[in-house]
């Protein structure tokens, strides 16, 4: 792996962009950190460094579905999956790894190469026939998104990816409330104070739906557990939201879009300048 | 392609579950109805009768990324791309295809073999560098979706398809404000009218958009365009989330899960049984 | 008509004040730009240099009405109606006029000598019996007003007419987004987002409210219209009312109310002083 | 008075329908409660038994205004005034007349043989140059406007002034929250509750702008007041809007248009039939 | 302690009611479920069976304070006090006994004979010089107050301690979502639901206001995370109130006051008679 | 009195902190200003140079409860109690004293020789038993607390306390709006107004309570007023906290905790330093 990177990475460092970096990315299963995870990497699609390539099983967890990113060539494979600790195993997947999961143990974390992102917030959804149906899933992860967004986790996951393709880097990141804001650039306090209380009820959330789907037995309360669960991600999307509008309301939201040659730009003022 | 269908077709006519249907999805580019799309068909990761394999290019929209899809077999490829008219030409893809897009011309609409469903709401974010970073961007899908979800694009996607897959039959819709309702399930009429306000505002966007990214020429002015494209969208959001509620507070929400066996099950009252 | 104009003007560039400026308001039928149209004049009612006269023949057009503005003197008239090019010929009225309508064909306004100012968020109400009673109408004006209001369509009114009183000027003006925006005097970007997004949602309604009154017959779906056009101007209003909200945060809300003789003052700052 | 009315009762009781009724209508200064009445009367512009003419001097309150309904025939005349009995003198007018006002004393009403409508919550507006401009203005009028549509006062002034019309009757009412009440129409109690106490509020503004206009000398403490009168009269808007709201969510919103002939006819559910 | 009461429940199951019961309260610090518990027994002060008694040393712990309830005679004695495991011991005080608190252990729990209502939902305040004032206090307060309010833990309170009074029964309860909901009443399964989502949040609140107040000792971070827990209330009651809210636009609002001779009496509709 | 005081003054000035200041409160009934006052003089619990000590009959009002505070020395003797003029006697209780109440007359509060607060926002709840339970009693006072707190009435409490125990004064005020608004710290004009209007309609409320508990005897009339009366308190709690969140936004919210001695601190910036 050190081998490829090193080739690449010296190819960058002698100034030469002979060819643009590939990403390859399999997503098993569903969270919301992945959902938008391709579009993060080149928001605006004129990156003229960067290559991605996105495969996927839907919502059923295939693990085949990492031999498409095995049989091609990447700079980088980025892993998205629930519950990352269940479904991968080293061997899986070769060279540099990237796995952004909702949850694992401090153990496996540590005994795994790969770099990861876990993202707490990014709690299960209510995954009960009962209650969940297309709709009521798209609405629980519009929520999610937003949570995620105004928090800082997609600043924070294009940073990381980013740092991975330009350095000899990768991320060993666990997303809590403090590591998150980090990368959410609030200018106000209480608007941070209230971006910080969304993340903490996003994550909250998987204690619920975990109950509501592999221990409660009673239909009603199944049911209510995930209906309470969706509540609870509903508010703190608003809540999020609500933090938002007021950055937005002192002109000190922080945007940091790609250029086009890949870097990260930044500003504040809407109209201010990029740099 | 009529053949692999009706020979599939007529071993579910005659009882046979032999293997279950296998759904190909190339998401070309990024619209937010494609975003979800494949939990759509399976969210609660259960179906017996579905499998899923998506691809993708991320954002910047390569045709290459198709073949992925014609070098396998599927009983159904969904092709999802934004103004598939200019990207997409009927020789690309083989078999039985769905395209699902934002918006197209009905002479291009009507010259094609495929199936379609072109969501007006769909509308184009606003994709200047100065405005749109990746926060930004997951914020618009995230009010996108909600529009989407609560205005019944999904579930209309998730009929039409499951009836693509169960019939043989193609869907040829294009999602104005009055066909997603159809689909949205709303009981108080008010709701209903929200909700179609919802749809309404969504639809308008892509005019400001349009204007924002490839029109307008002065940086605050088409700074100040994405700012207002992304403010109606997130006030389409609040609408449909209002109407949402109303349904909530007279416990009518419609819920249309997939069953194991990939019927559509429906239930109205939450503690309801599913039928 | 110039030479009446003339006079005064002569005399007022004198520094003669003999007489107070005489306008002439005939309402005909109803659009909210004209509800409170006088009072946008003199808002305080302590002009010395302004009289108003205004007759109106209620919701229903007609235009015997304008005789009593013919057979009075004015240095100014206005005439307010909905779809002004249907029901207003040219000599129908005789000095200067400033027709102030909804909307009209471009060939029309530039066919006319008349100023004028069509106010293309001033969309037709949901004149349906089915659904409009005079308590709905209220609240649908009462939204619109707002919209007009905070996205300073009622400011370029005001300015409008002032300088058509203080020059040999008639404003010719369609009042766009982009337009109304000019007036609205906001400080914060975003604000000024929300409004012009809040003036975009208003236009849209005219589409419709037409389709509402004039289209559809089946009555369940014209009820729906007008119940999702009343939606939206509600969602319009309360777009607008966020917006003026933030400036308020901010203490940076424009005021520009008529001193006692008629010229129009400035301030920003709640306690700063009148300029 | 009688004569006349008497004569054309007549003929409406012997099923004669000769010509149309004839309401004019003299606005001196403003009041909310008049802003939009010659439209109460036909919102729909299609009643073929009702004229109405409407004459003013804009915002400045001139007597002289009355000579335009003298010197015609009208079945009804109505007068809106604020503050009535300072400028009203039973010899002005003649005929049947109702004045509309915002407060009047026991003594005075009584004393007068017009009819009369005292809408106490038609609150003074904070007329104050440091504060008031056009926008705001409009503002303040757009939130009473809704206060009073959602209360049932239009709905009152309606049925009261269509029995003048109709019967040998004239209003003789002073609306306090309980009077407005009655015409609301509200279904469920809480929503009653909330308008009775938007009502409550709006009556309330009354003393603030009161105390900011006549009395309070200091100008950074009358500014407060009047910013203080128009965020109650906002507030009171809210709470109507979150009355009518509650009454859309049930179905419940009750409807009271005009018909063709000008009978009030009425209506519940949104898809019901006219009554 | 037996003999007392059986002779009072004697005395009432013989029909006689000779004298009122007495309840005597220490409060020690402060947790609110405490702040109103005096007025949750006798909310409309009519009831003739029932005497109050309350002690308190205001916001610091004074054991001392128990001193005057063993010097009074009770039928109950209930002790409100944070984290009462840490406070009180068995010793401290005689006859029947009802502790309230916000938390201890399962093991303490099982060790004392008291009756114990474990509230978990009381938070700990973000009690930070820094951040913490007599303003901030009582808005935490008030958030706290409307969550345990709405999601029925004060009916919980009022029920157990009746049923103490009135049997031979004391309270051994542990208020988890779960057992509160119990009481809350809800007919609207998501009104329920939110209710449930917002005692949720206030659980979760101590364990931020833990850290903030015991462990974190960078000040710009105790101060964030004190903020944090108070934003996390904050929109917990606005949650709780939402849920109300449902109920309203229902009718279907539990309501339990006491009768005029202590008995618990029911009603939902508004208009109902009480049962 | 003046004795007892000048000994401590004399003790204070010179330097002297022998022992601390020993407040003792009595609460007769129920007044939301009372709910957390003891909280108020010590909000952190840190306070070494004061003890309270409190004492309660509950919602009825007891006088014998006095005599707990005569039979004890205090420095400062606080009275809380609704309608203070109709309950207490100045022979009832001896030393220096405040009374903290909703209502009085001037003449009243002229012939005392206590200190007095009059809360004139502190509006009596409505008390019908048809409307009112625990439930319902701990919404109205959460709304209540909100209101006094935002609007500066805690804070007031806090410094004529602070300053009755450190000079020889005791408070003689009447808190209107204006009193009230001069403790609220407010920055922005318009928050400023927001929490003034918060006041005046809690102010309003003691009116329609009254007339629900003591003069209309329809029921369905009464529950009707009661339910406005809360309706009016929800709606004014909801204004005081968006007064509050402008100053959020600004990071301009007072803050004046009390030090471990006693002073009053203060802070506006959340991260700036106390001072």
């Amino acid at each position: 792996m050190e081998e490829i990177r090193s080739e690449r990475l010296r190819r960058l460092e002698g100034g030469l962009k002979v060819f643009s970096m590939r990403v390859g990315i399999a997503k098993l299963g569903a969270i919301a950190s992945a959902v938008l995870i391709e579009y993060c990497l080149d928001e605006l699609a004129i990156r003229e460094d960067l290559e991605t390539f996105v495969v996927s099983s839907g919502s059923k967890i295939r693990i085949d579905v990492l031999d498409e990113l095995e049989r091609r060539e990447f700079d980088l494979k980025i892993i998205t999956c629930p519950n990352a600790e269940k479904f991968l195993r080293p061997n899986m997947i070769s060279g540099r790894v990237i796995v952004i999961t909702d949850k694992a143990s401090k153990d496996w974390l540590e005994s795994i190469e790969w770099g990861y992102i876990v993202v707490k917030a990014d709690s299960m959804i209510g995954a009960r026939r009962e209650f969940l149906d297309p709709t009521e899933m798209v609405l629980y992860n519009s929520d999610l998104l937003r949570v995620l967004a105004v928090t800082g986790v997609f600043r924070l996951i294009q940073f990381e990816i980013d740092r991975a393709l330009k350095e000899d880097y990768l991320p060993r990141v666990v997303v809590d409330y403090g590591k998150a804001l980090e990368f959410s650039g609030f200018s106000n306090p209480y608007a941070r104070a209230k971006a910080m209380a969304s993340y903490i009820i996003a994550e909250t959330i998987s204690k619920i739906t975990h109950r509501a789907c592999f221990i409660e037995r009673d239909t009603e309360k199944f049911i209510t557990l995930c209906a309470t669960a969706h509540e609870l991600m509903r508010i703190a999307g608003i809540l999020a939201d609500s933090a938002r509008e007021i950055e937005k309301s002192n002109d000190t939201v922080l945007r940091t879009p790609h250029s086009r040659s890949g870097e990260i730009l930044k500003k504040v003022g809407l109209y201010d300048l990029l740099m």
